[in-house]
């Protein structure tokens, strides 16, 4: 089993999954084969990966052919789903048992699918999985928080190129959603307001609202003020909301149009780069709707995002030794750019 | 001029260098030569980079050959080093004019020189240089932090191969910098102890070392508990003290021969791997010795330090969604490999 490790300067575990002893010559990179073949996600190489934990399928038997999306335990877990969680510390050094859950989630049966080019609704099916994923998981009392994310060509970290997302499960709440969750809660103590809806209101009401992208009845695509990255987004849902799962199915199909735009825009105009995208959703920890606490809780001060970077520019020594980023493209002209060219009708029916 | 803006969630400053008006077409890689030909580095071509901030000489006159180590601008500097310090804000967003230092260090007249081949004399001059600049740097009350970085191969960053570290000097305490400060004041303002210093003491009490690489009169070279990267490595002074630049010469000279030790490891064990490399000395913005607060501020708490990381792994959508980093190499195994191998005699003398 892997073991996490406390970071005894700064705020932050660290998964060492040392299991696979890899020796230094296993850094060298491993070219995947351009073609299908062999491809454990693929539609008929059901008996390839471990047994599925959960699929939308239209009454096949699991593991065979006759799914539309599919989701597998990762087959080289960072965390496990066995085992007790145990904390355990000495001196200044505090370590847990790897405990939690990693899965892939099989967006298609189809090697060669990619999101701006399937129908919206097999898009909303993609992330009504994530949800039902995330809901099964919070079930778990040794979880307490789970991210989604989605890794796009090997620069940005796929190792396979058959379109997925992943999901890991953690015993603890991560650092970056701490920060988060912290500056949120402490706006709301002051202003009662939800320091996200301040922002996605400031956006809007600008008159050139100039690092707007892209807007539907649901959900905004903005540049962001502060971008570390060139032409990296957030998507807001309009409406306040802390929780990814609460998503209802009109929602997610606007989510779905959102990203499908999006990364339409990245394909076409930004010549196919690789990106992550993650989901910031709350924590696990906190009151659901209907429990006592849940007014005085995050879910009124958090608000849930997508973050999608194209990894264009290096991460090197300023900003691993700062935390500070340089970023070579203003967002306002990203926001211009992304926007300028507009969404090639047809692509969503190919 | 460029401009800094800050995240209107998350601590983090953010530079908008948008000057080059890069299109997105201009991220596609461009390949350096192999050779020196043209190199702006290289001794005699000293009159393609803007003139020298400081130059370690025997008498030759600025901007020509005959210098061991020289200090030149940033051709395309991230801040700038002209112009008023100028702090506004709209609603939740923050921004201040982009002033700062952006400067390149030229560490040896050489173009296929390398940090291990050198003599301990020429790295330790090459130290000296780091901490002659920080100093004058330090004179500009616009500043209030100065980062010394190393971006080695291409993969981590480095756009030319000619041996070079580079320095920036920011408007701001990074957000790295005030976590690990606050970290260590709030642990000295417990326990009256650095908390560095117990790290230390806490790795080198250990009956088995397991994480101690390396070991010289005045620095330790550590493979830390809970590394993000494998192979990554931290070197402390072992002497308390917060700033970098209080080293003396005797320090400087066996700081050299740790660096030589460790970057001839990586290269004779790890193939030669693209590394970053990060000082993390106090920021400006705390009392020099002399000065009355000296013994009630952060001079007592914190403690300056290197760090190493080869780029070995990719950062992906689980990292830049959590803050959590999965390392597949064990501390205690990296350590022992980084030590297995005796440093190879000779490689001193090239």
């Amino acid at each position: 089993m892997s073991e996490l490790r406390k970071d005894p300067i700064v705020d932050r575990w660290v998964i060492i999954a040392a299991e696979r002893g890899r020796r230094p010559s296993d850094f060298e990179p491993t070219p995947e084969p351009p073609t299908s073949e062999g491809c454990p996600f693929c539609e008929g190489n059901e008996a390839t990966t471990p047994p599925e934990i959960y699929a939308v399928r239209d009454g096949t038997a699991p593991n065979t052919p006759g799914w539309q999306v599919r989701v597998v335990p990762n087959k080289f877990p960072a965390l496990s789903i066995e085992g007790e969680l145990m904390r355990s510390g000495f001196g200044r050094l505090d370590r847990m048992t790897g405990v939690g859950a990693h899965e892939v989630i099989i967006e298609s049966p189809n090697h060669f699918d990619d999101i701006p080019a399937m129908s919206a609704d097999h898009v909303a099916l993609i992330l009504d999985t994530y949800a039902r994923r995330t809901e099964d998981l919070r079930r778990d009392e040794r979880f307490h928080h789970t991210i989604v994310f989605r890794n796009y060509k090997s620069a940005a970290g796929a190792s396979l190129s058959h379109p997925h997302s992943q999901l890991i499960a953690l015993p603890f709440v991560p650092k970056i959603t701490k920060e988060k969750l912290n500056s949120a809660r402490e706006h709301y103590h002051r202003k009662d307001r939800c320091i996200f809806c301040d922002l996605i209101e400031q956006e809007l009401s600008m008159p050139d609202q100039e690092r707007l992208i892209y807007c539907n009845d649901c959900f905004v695509i903005l540049s962001p003020f502060a971008a570390r990255f060139p032409f990296s987004v957030e998507i807001y849902p309009l409406q306040h909301c802390h929780d990814f799962v609460e998503m209802d199915s009109a929602m997610r199909l606007a989510l779905a149009e959102a990203l499908q735009f999006i990364l339409g825009q990245y394909k076409n105009t930004l010549a196919d780069p690789a990106y992550n995208m993650t989901l910031q959703t709350a924590p696990n920890t906190i009151p659901r709707p209907g429990h006592p606490d849940y007014w005085n809780s995050i879910a009124y001060d958090y608000h849930w995002h997508l973050e999608i970077f194209p990894r264009l520019t290096k991460v090197a020594g300023f900003e691993w030794g700062t935390g500070c980023y340089i970023n070579p493209v203003a967002p306002e002209d990203a926001a211009r750019y992304l926007r300028s060219e507009s969404w090639s009708a047809g692509a969503n029916e190919q």
